[in-house]
């Protein structure tokens, strides 16, 4: 299923692909551990702590999927054209700033 | 269970505690869902943009947990004594400091 | 001069005020650095390099400044009463919260 | 005066550069106004508050800058060769995680 842009986007190989769904699972882990620990009262600082640590890993995960785009989407619309060029820059820079602000 | 410090610490009541708890079995259906992105190849911008959601709904659940504590932990240790009161200052600043860098 | 509050406020010891002010002249310092980089076009990378190193500095102010300001008027406030006790805590939940989102 | 790197990098315009240097001295004077907060003994929360608007307009000037840089240098060199593009894009992921976790 393509992205919401109904352009072709360069797919990621699978070795990566499965990397991304590993780290993805043990975000989600630490979803559930946090779970557990409010659940059992534990102390507030050390469930911060843990969320600290949950927000860490999306944030690299966030930061490696940026630079896999940059280097195969934006590079390949450079490759094709000025507008191309701009707007996946644009685009990107928009996801940057999400990223920057959350 | 008492957290890993062997004090007492003001138990959160249980809607408070639902609620926390129904915040992050969100957070956790989320990861779910862009595991599903991934897996189906959508546009990375899109997998960034969700990413950036379950960021933020962390960072505002650490900072909910954070005035929680604040208003409990560290209320109750500035009535105790000096050396309680800057005990859990500390160890507040800590966990900002560590919610601010991640 | 008073805060925009009308209350007293622990007003910083002399050895702390200066700090404060020598860390925010280094920052100002560090500002007119990046105008000297950006008008001898030195390459943007060089130069993001040098803002991310003056904002993590305003960070660690800031961090800094917020627990000396628990310690102080929110420990205060703890003994004075659950009303003024809340509305510190909220208070500084809030600027938390707008240092997180910075 | 070229940046570290011996090689050629698109200079900004006149006007680009004139309104970087017209925001960084702005920023430059938000830290002088914080420097007469806190020698004027004004209200920590007050003091954070111009703070967390300093870091903001450094996040949202190293942004802009980003942009110019992916739309200019970064797509100069996905025209020039693979490796210069991987290059561009692996030192703009390094100052993209540098912007993200200042």
């Amino acid at each position: 299923m393509e992205g919401s842009h109904e352009h072709q986007h360069a797919r990621p190989d699978t070795t990566r692909k499965d990397d991304h769904l590993r780290r993805l699972r043990r975000i989600e882990g630490q979803l559930r551990g946090l779970q557990r620990m409010v659940s059992e009262d534990v102390y507030c600082i050390d469930v911060l702590t843990q969320v600290s640590a949950a927000t860490k890993a999306l944030q690299s995960f966030s930061l490696d999927l940026l630079e896999e785009h940059m280097a195969g989407c934006v590079v390949e619309a450079a490759r094709t054209g000025d507008d191309e060029a701009q707007a996946k820059v644009r685009e990107a820079a928009d996801a940057i700033a999400r990223l920057v602000k959350s």
